[in-house]
């Protein structure tokens, strides 16, 4: 098919995208090969700790206790975030393909960068990993596909394999300083996830604004079908939410509360995303794009208060709020944004992920500085909130000030990570699309030619059969201009 | 785009639609603020409670029994009956977005008029919630989204609103008469929600009658790629029927058992609903209606008696006929029941779920009055039927006849029920869609202009970019008529 | 509708397909009735075996162990291998419909034939049966759907019902034979239900060899719609592909592993298929065959080898080389075999399960021979390799040997088996479509009149709709000829 006719820039990545891949992945198989182990209960020496560490049963192997959680957040980020991202009417290939490329290479890389800095063993110079390193390698990951709703249509897969490099080195490094130097509780991520993610991609997205985005304004938006999709990406968030907040939580009490907060967060962000799109309307009809996105904002803001004693009414009030904020967003946020900031925000990240995540940062920051022992018990709130060994010296209120805290770094990190990062993918050597271009997944697809873009009299023609092959000729001549 | 072109009714619900979700949501709010707390294995003190009543391991939370049935039951709300439902051309938005909708408020007024009835301490004057009270919300919603299928396409988002406040009313009254006073067995809930929803849906839809409704015939039906969307939600509801069935079901034996007898059930329907389909038409090709509905039905019948004993076999048994059943139903009930009884039921819910449903709660009337110790062995009989504490004199043959007498009270509540709901809604104040304009997702929906539903011949100028402008005004116009 | 014009065969299905599911399922329900019951733990005595074998918890149910995973196979098999399957542009319904049909009926006979070979209990003749027998009945029906794959399209749902009696059939002998007789460790399937599966699809597809298929070309490919109904399938089985390999491993590290290994193993396999598609193309696009297939050769490779101590680097080099022969295979194999070895091969299942699972085979030979009790331990040396019992003395390099003898063994009984069955289906009696109808729905399923597909003329004036009624009248006389 070639490109479209008209396109100046080179987008052929034919070297560069194997070239990358390449390179990474053998990469990920020498620092594998020097540092990645089975930790104790992955390795088949695990029925010695057993005996050692009078465990009494198999079921008490982490993976009993996260696995399913695990296989939630799993679709979340390939099926949920994916298809979330399918909206466009001709980019659902390059929503769903390039998501599932640069996840699948963002994991490998996380769970280095995260090994080093978290499960890393000095004596036997080794990165330790189970169950709950899958876990995080894909939180990780999910901070770069944030990043990728921002600029979603207007990058080459080259510059995203840069954005998830970059992006997970920086998660790995924030959540260092967020949950290990400053001590932060932050169970389903809404500072180091949704806060750095969308920060992250608002940047970049600043930094690669296109003036002349409206040549390709023709393919930026839905049809019907592409519509539906979506909603694939949407519900699997929505329903597997509890698990991705839940997933790494405490055993027991910790899992279990983290999943109700944010089963209850979410159906309430439902309620008033339904609401305000309505009342956006003349007639009162509702807005796919709300649906799709801002029901989804109760998770995000219920991600480090989630594990905490909010209160099954806190969980509501969040979500409550948080739905009208995020469909107010996109109301008149992202068009502000665009016209007044130069920023261009594909998928509206800044609503659903950077606002919530700053807001779920603060909530939670607030939870826990107003945290008392008659609420949590003395046992449950020091294993709650963290405040063990070296820190169970640290006051709730004190412990609240360092989240809050943690909530600014992440968005540093996001807002300086992702300028940088967008200035390195200005380089013209990515191979990104031309204006007029964007959102069009012929660019790097093989894109099957559908029956209904044949010239529909040629297609009348086409019932004739004995006619076919000639007429299937001539129409391809047609669209090759 | 405004309304459709002729059509008299105000659908308008710029107003009412916000208001009910606003007023509700904070409703919701208030009364979790006085009722609603976490339960013992989902408060921070879990710790102390572990102590107190030597439970040795964090894995006895309950959480780890339920969490990922839970899971699944919450993709069948949601993936499930959302989709199950997009199969007609132009109402797959109604479809997933209101489904979403109404679940999302269903479960919350459910959690609180379920807990009024089952979890209500009257010491605290508090209800304790945790992943049971998840499971049996989701599980009461499922009764007004059934009946949701039965008034497809004919009602505004405002009056689902309202059918998912009765239903979920009646349905705790009724599972408390049921559960409770009847003492009956019910864990997937053949009874307290297929029978019940499916006949609350009935009644509604009897009573809203639309004489009329072959106006919007030519929306009342499906295309290639909705018939393709609904595959989605049956197979999601297929394949997750065990962990429905299941996940209430006693510990161990009682969970494991249900499982199994349910996937075997479903698999014994899904060959006779293709035989009977098949049989249908003359050359036999298969209609995906039966595939996408019938399939289902061994699921809802064995909701009783998924957790007795009924053996291997008898599941096979309990899904060969009812495939059968619902598949003669689709062929020729519901044909009948439109044309003589006046009752339009869209998604055929008579043939999937209430009558499925009634027989399932007959089904396991028989088991139950059958069972035997010599069968299940003395604990077994007494803790998988229920009969003890106050009920251990209760016989298994006494069981069975207040198990039939639960079916005939669900059945009642919902036609009643329905029959009430179905009246308030014939109040014109809620801005339902005019005959001809039901089925269609103008009215209430955003709907992105699709390029293939542009006049042909302006599609065709359409290929010649540069004109590209002006066409699509013209074209409007044309929609506008 | 008819048949297609023109089209001699007769496809004609409405005696022949109801009489094979109802014979089938009665069969099925009365071997049931003789042979199937509850296993100890589904069985409600379980309270008491509980006691008797000292037992201390519910949660000990190896329910708890597997049935997670069980689901996620459960989806892998009807929306992983049905969606997969939907990418061609007018078979989407045989895709997904006779995939449901084919499983439904396949688990159930797998529960018998594996019953007999393996849980059968000769003092009181019966298979005891509970959640591992589920997990191992969805695994042996997998290699009937590998099979489907291969002659996707060509073949009546009468045909596909004996592909799978008859796969299911070979597979417990073949099963057997390797598990039992070898004592071969196979897990994840590599051999049993890759090798052995793809080799049956292949022999099969090249004994109905259809010289004249080219006639059906114009629908042997996808729509952009299609290939994202197709994405659905591809992710559904690369996210729970760890759970499809750790599903039947040892209890603790042994699934605990083994899901850690998939999971790298696929990581890697997605950059390397994305890889070599782009360098396959002038301009570096990608196809999106090789991005629905190839990025799953990983999981398929690891099914033996992943319970083993392959090491996390090890589990990305199998990931890394099976990415790249799966794509060359889409490249170069297919299309070889085809013009060559006269194998016409719908989905690629050589590159995708054939090649990969024999790989796999092999791989998991290596890693067995080269096992020693100072990586496994002592105890895990003998449990992950299955050396115990009256197979104590047997050391690794001897399991090595036997597994890579299994895997021929898989490979024969794929290839004689596959020939066997080919043959009975050249037998003209099983209403097969002919050459120039085939990839159609329209031979086996009522297919809904899109808008679209309505000839354009008529289509504009459809949009006058006070002349609806009659022109469906004419468009449809025009449909039939």
């Amino acid at each position: 098919m070639g490109n479209f006719c008209g396109s100046q820039k080179n987008t052929n990545v034919r070297i560069s995208l194997p070239a990358v891949c390449f390179v990474w992945q053998i990469a990920m198989i020498v620092l594998f090969g020097v540092f990645v182990r089975y930790n104790e209960e992955s390795d088949a020496h695990w029925g010695e700790h057993k005996k050692a560490h009078n465990i009494t049963s198999d079921i008490e192997n982490d993976f009993y206790y996260r696995y399913p959680s695990f296989q939630d957040v799993h679709v979340m980020i390939f099926v949920g975030f994916g298809f979330l991202m399918t909206f466009l009417k001709r980019y659902s290939f390059g929503a769903v393909g390039f998501n599932f490329l640069i996840a699948a290479f963002g994991l490998q890389w996380a769970i280095l960068m995260q090994g080093w800095f978290h499960s890393f063993d000095y004596a036997t110079a080794k990165i330790y990993v189970g169950v709950e390193n899958m876990i995080n390698a894909d939180f990780c990951v999910a901070g770069s596909l944030i990043a990728f709703g921002g600029i979603l249509g207007k990058v080459s897969p080259v510059q995203l394999m840069v954005v998830a490099l970059f992006g997970v080195t920086l998660y790995a490094v924030e959540e260092y300083i967020i949950l290990t130097l400053l001590h932060c509780r932050d169970a389903g991520g809404s500072m180091v996830i949704h806060a750095f993610g969308g920060y992250y991609g608002l940047a970049i997205s600043w930094v690669l604004y296109r003036p002349n985005l409206h040549q390709s304004k023709r393919l930026n938006g839905s049809v019907y079908h592409s519509d539906m999709f979506a909603m694939i990406g949407t519900l699997f968030l929505w329903m597997f939410w509890p698990s991705f907040n839940s997933a790494i939580a405490n055993h027991g009490d910790g899992q279990h509360r983290a999943a109700l907060n944010t089963y209850l967060s979410l159906a309430a962000s439902v309620l008033t995303a339904v609401a305000i799109s309505s009342m956006s309307q003349k007639t009162g009809k509702l807005d796919m794009v709300h649906i799709q996105n801002a029901t989804l904002a109760g998770g995000v803001a219920m991600g480090t208060s989630g594990e905490f004693m909010i209160t099954p009414y806190g969980s509501l009030i969040v979500g409550f709020c948080c739905g009208i904020i995020s469909t107010f967003g996109y109301l008149f946020v992202t068009p502000f944004l665009e016209s007044k900031l130069k920023l261009q925000d594909t998928c509206g990240i800044h609503n659903l992920h950077a606002v919530p995540g700053m807001l779920g940062g603060f909530v939670g920051a607030i939870v826990a500085a107003t945290a008392s022992e008659s609420v949590y018990g003395k046992e449950g709130l020091s294993s709650t909130l963290g405040l063990e060994g070296s820190f169970a010296n640290r006051s709730p209120g004190t412990q609240g000030g360092y989240q809050a805290a943690g909530t600014c770094v992440a968005i540093a990190f996001g807002l300086v990570g992702g300028g940088i990062v967008g200035l390195i993918l200005k380089i013209p050597i990515w191979g990104d699309p031309a204006d007029d271009n964007c959102f069009d997944d012929e660019v790097y697809w093989e894109v099957p030619e559908d029956e209904e873009t044949i010239p529909p009299v040629l297609e009348y023609n086409n019932h004739m059969r004995h006619k076919q092959q000639e007429l299937s000729a001539s129409s391809f001549n047609i669209e090759q201009c």
